[in-house]
């Protein structure tokens, strides 16, 4: 599908059919989201592909009792670092070096200021910088799945810390921030996507200068 | 460009070659921008398109001196509502139903539990959250940038209250999050797009449950 037609096909799917997508283009999805780009490319956030009954029967009340919870394929889960510390920093430099095949030495500097710049920033700032992350990695993801028909829906509707809890994130240093379901939409109660689509003339959104 | 092929090409061009894309390019990626989806579709946010190079020239050193500034075709600076209020929340409402030929009445419910949910948030809260969206709409840029063979750079690193100030977005009730320099990257001194990707492997990023 084009990208045009990707972005008109797509909308926020509030009912799914319960079938499950194809391996393959699940492959696609997470890949677009493993490849979207992060801030000095830390990827400072896990997502949690769930697909377990008995969780999703626990996270249901946890999302405002929404059907998607159930019906969808799968339910990816975005958690973001609860903060960006010396440590993982450290370790992704040492990563990226790897790959890269570089001594430490060429990134030293980089890498310094930007934990200079992070130590200026309260844990709860780091947090909130690393949850902007998981947004760029949704839109990819959301824009990934249209592309190949499948129907996502981003959900911020939960309490993020019943669902900390739920996949005990704080163990892992995470801190949930967005949804999104997968699947296909049920043509026939799908009501929300029958709607007409309603968004912002472009001279309302964009200013020119 | 199919989308693993876009994804693979893309990169955070550093070193641009001065050309101007196409207009029709450009629209197809603010278009993107424009159909992100947002949380409760209030597109919280506006994106400054900036050709000026005069404005351009003042906002470099703001933007830590970095060459893009100057040599990318445009700059989108994203700036979210700094205040998610009653009058712009009931605004848009109000415009969703005259697009959709619907009575205040139906989405009276919805907008009220919003606005009950938005009351219990500090000012800063609802500038996070709609910070959060326009990650969305950048990841949505980016990606289509990138499937029309457009560079398209991610930028953080610019001292935001002084870019808040250039572009007068105080006045405006905004607050600038992020940038997006598009263009065509300088094959020959673009020297990060020929670094090795370095992105973390499936099985650390994402959790099977």
């Amino acid at each position: 599908m084009s990208l045009k037609e990707a972005l008109n096909w797509r909308s926020a799917t509030k009912s799914f059919n319960g079938e499950t997508i194809e391996q393959e283009k699940l492959q696609q999805i997470l890949d677009a989201i493993r490849m979207a780009p992060t801030s000095s490319g830390l990827q400072p956030f896990k997502v949690f592909v769930l697909t377990d009954k008995e969780v999703r029967e626990k996270l249901q009340p946890i999302a405002w009792g929404q059907q998607q919870i159930l019906d969808a394929s799968h339910i990816l889960v975005f958690a973001a670092w609860d903060e960006i510390s010396k440590e993982r920093v450290d370790s992704f430099f040492e990563y990226n070096n790897q790959i890269r095949n570089m001594p430490s030495s060429a990134t030293d500097a980089y890498r310094l200021n930007l934990l200079d710049l992070l130590s200026k920033k309260s844990t709860e700032q780091q947090f909130v910088d690393a949850s902007r992350q998981t947004y760029i990695a949704l839109g990819f993801g959301l824009l990934a799945a249209a592309e190949l028909k499948i129907d996502a829906t981003p959900m911020e509707g939960f309490d993020t810390a019943a669902l900390d809890e739920l996949l005990d994130l704080k163990a892992h240093g995470l801190r949930s921030t967005v949804m999104m379901a997968l699947g296909h939409r049920d043509h026939e109660n799908d009501w929300w996507s029958k709607l007409e689509r309603v968004r912002r003339p472009h001279e309302e959104l964009f200013v020119e200068i």
